[in-house]
């Protein structure tokens, strides 16, 4: 009997695979800036030997400092490659703070969104340590950087840290490794039921969490990462209403302004939408009323995002309107059910 | 900086999962035997438990001479509680080369259908090891032997081995381990987008490469799985007409019975099927026609069944029908496609 070989887990392969399967796919659109699965995954290898060349070794911390961007998502595929660990940075935060993170997590490098310069000035100070690389310096050296391709030799090591904030204290960092958001991302792709027709409207923060994994999960299926220059409730209408989007991940608070906004409409084919946090079902019965397909999960920064979610049994669709909402809301089942609650 | 901790994967965890989140939903139908998860659970358990009562060990064998019948499935899941390997045995082979892997997989426990019994007297001849134990008697032993679960402590670990036949030598055993049977099964589910609506047709057999991982696949989902007494095309066209099937794999042989099939209709809903071999494209021509969703696959014994897949793009659709139909056969793409070819 001969051994067995195994391959390591790596959401790394999802790109790979997508840049043979769906080369002439849509990636990502981002305003302007369009790519398809070949070149984000030609882009991602030069990123590595661009960041190989200004010293990122294998093990090294990125920062990025973006909303969610087209180089955020890139940087995703880009920093493993070069066999960094990527650290999405919360934009929101104060430049104290950032300046914490990014000492505490032994940055090498920090990409910065060219809007976010000043920020990213204050959260330095002045620390000398990590290079620092703007979007638009990036954008340049793409075009000639070498490509680079480190491989990930043991599927247990860090992918990303993804820093908790808005507690009483310092942010405290979760590491992801390679294996653990590789399953994430295909559970995330699964329950989605994400496909090559997949439109994916990037509102959830990609720095909350690694976007539950999202940034890996659309790649996996070939869907597209369709980016908004600005989250706010028009931008998102006009995503719905025009660009055929088929799947977006959110919290409450964005629920209610999407419900609030004038320009709420009835969607003309269904959006699934997951919701993290607690929803009132009173917003998810005005947003079901859209068109909205509502699927509520719950998760955790330590825990690679969601780990619980409301599966909906198709017997609830025979449910008056209103017991039927008050379901969707649900956090998860007891561990040790009562075998006579035919709930579900 | 703590250490990670970690699963071992292994997809005995969804029948777990399944008897807490999908208890009361109906795990297997056969004739008149239904189980529900928590049933099913339940009596996997107890298959484990008898099982050990019989001199079952960690890493023994388990050979299953069965059609695809409950006890079939359910082996998947009671032999790996016990430690055990289970061994699904072709019913088509002659007696001798029954024997041939009952010896050469070193069977601790034979379990036989009750149909199956003078088959396997045959097979057996003068071997005296194994244990023997009918599918009636394993029944009423299921009434009262004690639940057994043995931890999977190696994700690296035999689960199950799979024989090669039909080839001009002895039968070549295929060891599947723990981790693989895990990420096909969630392949599987994820690419025939299973959920717990969905009714799974028992057509392909269960001892060809383990059912190609969806006895694990369709719990995973929390789907049904729906055996049939004989796998004909009457049977299999009462299953469609009156029980709601969603889902089946099988093979062009049988997609040729299903289309001349006296039986066959429209169907009123559609149903995705995912064939493996080489279907010629008029044949999915005529079962598309039907309302069969088709999607064709390629695979080995090896690979734990599919491991190519024709993924079909939005765009297809808008296509002339016979050029659609031409490429819904093709398998695979080259892995170094011309960056020109916008075929998808």
């Amino acid at each position: 009997m001969s051994t067995f070989t195994f391959t390591e887990l790596s959401p790394i392969s999802f790109l790979e695979r997508a840049a043979t399967v769906y080369a002439n796919r849509y990636a990502i659109i981002d305003g302007d800036f369009t790519v398809t699965y070949s070149e984000m995954y030609a882009r991602a290898l030069r990123m590595a030997g661009a960041l190989e060349n200004i010293g990122l070794r294998r093990g090294g911390r990125v920062c990025v400092l973006a909303p969610n961007t087209h180089m955020l998502l890139e940087a995703h595929y880009g920093v493993p490659l070069a066999g960094g660990v990527v650290v999405a940075l919360d934009t929101r935060l104060p430049a104290a703070e950032l300046g914490y993170i990014i000492r505490h997590c032994g940055a090498s490098v920090v990409l910065v969104d060219f809007r976010y310069r000043a920020l990213l000035g204050h959260a330095l100070g002045a620390m000398l340590s990590p290079a620092v690389m703007d979007s638009e310096d990036l954008e340049s050296l793409l075009e000639w950087s070498p490509q680079t391709r480190v491989e990930v030799v043991d599927e247990r090591s860090p992918l990303s840290i993804s820093y908790t904030s808005g507690t009483t204290g310092n942010p405290k960092g979760a590491i992801y490794q390679h294996r653990g958001a590789y399953l994430q991302s295909l559970a995330m792709a699964f329950r989605a039921k994400l496909d090559t027709s997949s439109r994916y409207l990037w509102t959830l923060p990609i720095f909350h969490a690694n976007g539950w994994c999202f940034p890996w999960a659309v790649t996996a299926a070939g869907g597209l990462h369709h980016c908004l220059d600005k989250v706010n409730p028009t931008e998102i209408w006009m995503a719905l209403r025009k660009n055929g989007i088929s799947h977006m991940c959110t919290e409450p608070r964005v629920l209610a302004m999407l419900a609030d906004a004038p320009d709420a409409v009835s969607l003309s084919s269904p959006v699934r939408i997951f919701v993290g946090g607690a929803p009132p079902w009173s917003l998810v019965s005005r947003v079901s009323e859209l068109g909205f397909d509502v699927q509520h999960l719950y998760g955790l920064t330590e825990t690679f995002g969601p780990v619980a979610i409301c599966e909906i049994p198709e017997e609830w669709s025979t449910l008056p309107r209103e017991e039927w909402e008050k379901r969707l809301v649900r956090q998860g089942i007891p561990k040790h059910r009562r075998e006579s609650d035919s709930g579900r």
